[in-house]
């Protein structure tokens, strides 16, 4: 199923329009063009609809956010929303200042989001109203283990159900969910938190993900998570002496470009749980 | 000629005034650099002026355009209008939006480019209002072929009378020309286009190549085509297994960083046609 | 010393709140990362305070600035003084323009400074109103060398003295000094400068080494000199054949990743200077 996802990206190559920060929005771009798809940014009020209107997916990511921005993100979101787009979430930073956890709610509460993607603490943010966030970095006591699964699980599936939304909460182990099944994923590798932006670059080919598999969207964003997490694993095998945070995050971006529906399927490490 | 034309640049040093996207203008400020010349980015229209008035080339950028920065374009434009400078326009996107395309003509009727550098899409939108655009990438449709070569040659010349400008339009094949003369030029690797902002840094370097040749705006403009193009043919050959958009990305600019002139005039590829 | 403050970086891992200029953002954070801090970057005047409140250092660069981040240093500026945050100030192009400069003046005059670090020109422009900035680069005119260094000591230690803050005037060699004493600093590469942001980075790593050593500031700031300058002589010696500006940027931010206590101690090339 999750090879059926990466060649639908490859084949389709959906146009994905991305409101992203500025910090990691050229590595958003590169991935977006690796997985097979293709990015446009576009933060302007006055051009969000008509750049969203020639666009598959709708990127929203609240990183380094500003008035201007935020009109921009519901402008394009109401476009998006009427054409039937796919529309992703990722909120940076919810929960580490009150404009971008009320932001963050205000989108909620008036674009429906195919997709949210965060860590475990953006997320919290959001559902509870917990405010542990470091930064735009997840709070060490928010980790998902296996002693915390079974509750993990059931919050991802709860948040799901109330925002009818999937959710993609990743982390040590990335948790992929609707109100009924949930992908428990083990890609990836702890090296990928040293870069900046893996979760933004994730946010961006999830969106050409699903939106390339409308049929299927919790599938889709489960495969993104897979094939981001295995190339974080095979762009490691490739690191040698010398190497650090900059060139492995080239390293990753390399190995998105390079996933074969062969690679994806063998590398794949997930387990599916469903509500019984 | 064109080993010439980038001898020029690495004597010169010219400091190039960038008002350009934030997806690229990383890696346009190293490709600036790594052909020798400096760049300086500002687009707070408070600042355009003096900025522009210590530079010797301005290199205008649509992407992310928002109205506080075309502001600073026109401020700018002006500026360096009245002081004699080299002006490009890349006019990234023109097609995609309505507000894309009116900034680019606003421009256009106020500000006398030295030079327009486009994909095939963008200059069709801005010469005869053909929206067929893909994003920031140029349609399928829109390839210059061997086939269709003539015609196309006549149609970059003709907006150059029309412009007055030299008009660079790059792709598959790339035509320099201006009224009269075109060059044809076959450097270059379709594996660029994987790439965000291959063109973003050809406009960077392209301003300083004619700000450094300003009695040869055309060879110049043609030289940075040809420097580019090669660049990304040597980059290439650097590939190893494992690698993708993200290495090959830094292995283009690197070799714009160890470019000499033997190796320009080796390796440029084109053909000059001239209006009989 | 010095190796002790960069164990303190990694195991305090404070996290640095950046308003910073879009060319250089992305490798600003990942240097922050790689010496074992995290980077916030957040720039909207309405986030500002709520922002800085959970860090432990503010990093002010002011590339880039516009009315709007203008706004928002002041604002984080003043909430940072008010916690007892480290604050750093990066010139970037005071002396290319009015705004820049005055922008550095208006902050000088309402912040309590924790370091300033800048090049040249830009200490030289803000300390004695010399404009011959060339853009963001120093001017030839202003480099420290063997002949000039004890006047240039003096010119340091007195701005220190003026303004009460750490100054770190960088470039090929290197002074870091308060009202009493200053590093004269030896490491580093000629070819850094042909890579944008090396100060960039050293102005985010050096907020952080500062916000995890605050007893000690004068040598907290000389140990992130000499730790970007010796990353950028261990990155040279990874540099292969075909390599150029863009892989030297990553081979950089590689070795800072990589830097340990005793590689430091064993490559720091300092004398120091009381004064008499």
């Amino acid at each position: 199923m999750f090879e059926k996802c990466l060649t639908n990206v490859r084949s389709a190559a959906p146009l994905v329009h991305n409101i992203t920060n500025y910090v990691t929005v050229n590595d958003v771009a590169n991935a977006i063009l690796a997985c097979g798809a293709s990015p446009i940014m576009a933060d302007e009020p006055d051009e969000a609809e008509d750049i969203t209107s020639i666009c598959a997916g709708l990127n929203i990511n609240i990183g380094t956010l500003n008035q201007r921005t935020i009109q921009a993100m519901h402008r394009a979101a109401k476009k998006a929303a009427s054409l039937g787009h796919v529309i992703l979430l990722d909120p940076v930073g919810a929960g580490a200042s009150r404009l971008r956890t009320q932001t963050a709610a205000d989108l909620l509460d008036n674009v429906p989001f195919t997709v949210i993607r965060g860590n475990v603490s953006e997320l919290k943010a959001l559902a509870i109203g917990s405010t542990t966030t470091k930064g735009v970095d997840a709070d060490a006591a928010d980790t998902v283990t296996d002693a915390n699964l079974d509750r993990m699980i059931d919050f991802v599936r709860g948040y799901a159900k109330t925002t009818k939304c999937v959710i993609a909460m990743t982390g040590a182990i990335d948790l992929v969910a609707d109100a009924d099944t949930c992908y428990v994923i083990r890609n990836g590798r702890p090296e990928m938190s040293r870069i900046t932006g893996t979760g933004c670059q994730l946010s961006g080919i999830m969106t050409a993900f699903v939106a390339a598999n409308r049929e299927h969207p919790l599938e889709a964003a489960a495969a993104a998570v897979c094939t981001m997490g295995l190339a974080g694993e095979i762009g490691w095998k490739y690191m040698q002496r010398g190497d650090g945070n900059a060139t492995y995050r080239c390293r990753i971006i390399d190995a998105i470009c390079n996933m074969d529906a062969q690679t994806l399927r063998a590398g794949a490490k997930y387990e599916i749980r469903r509500n019984q």
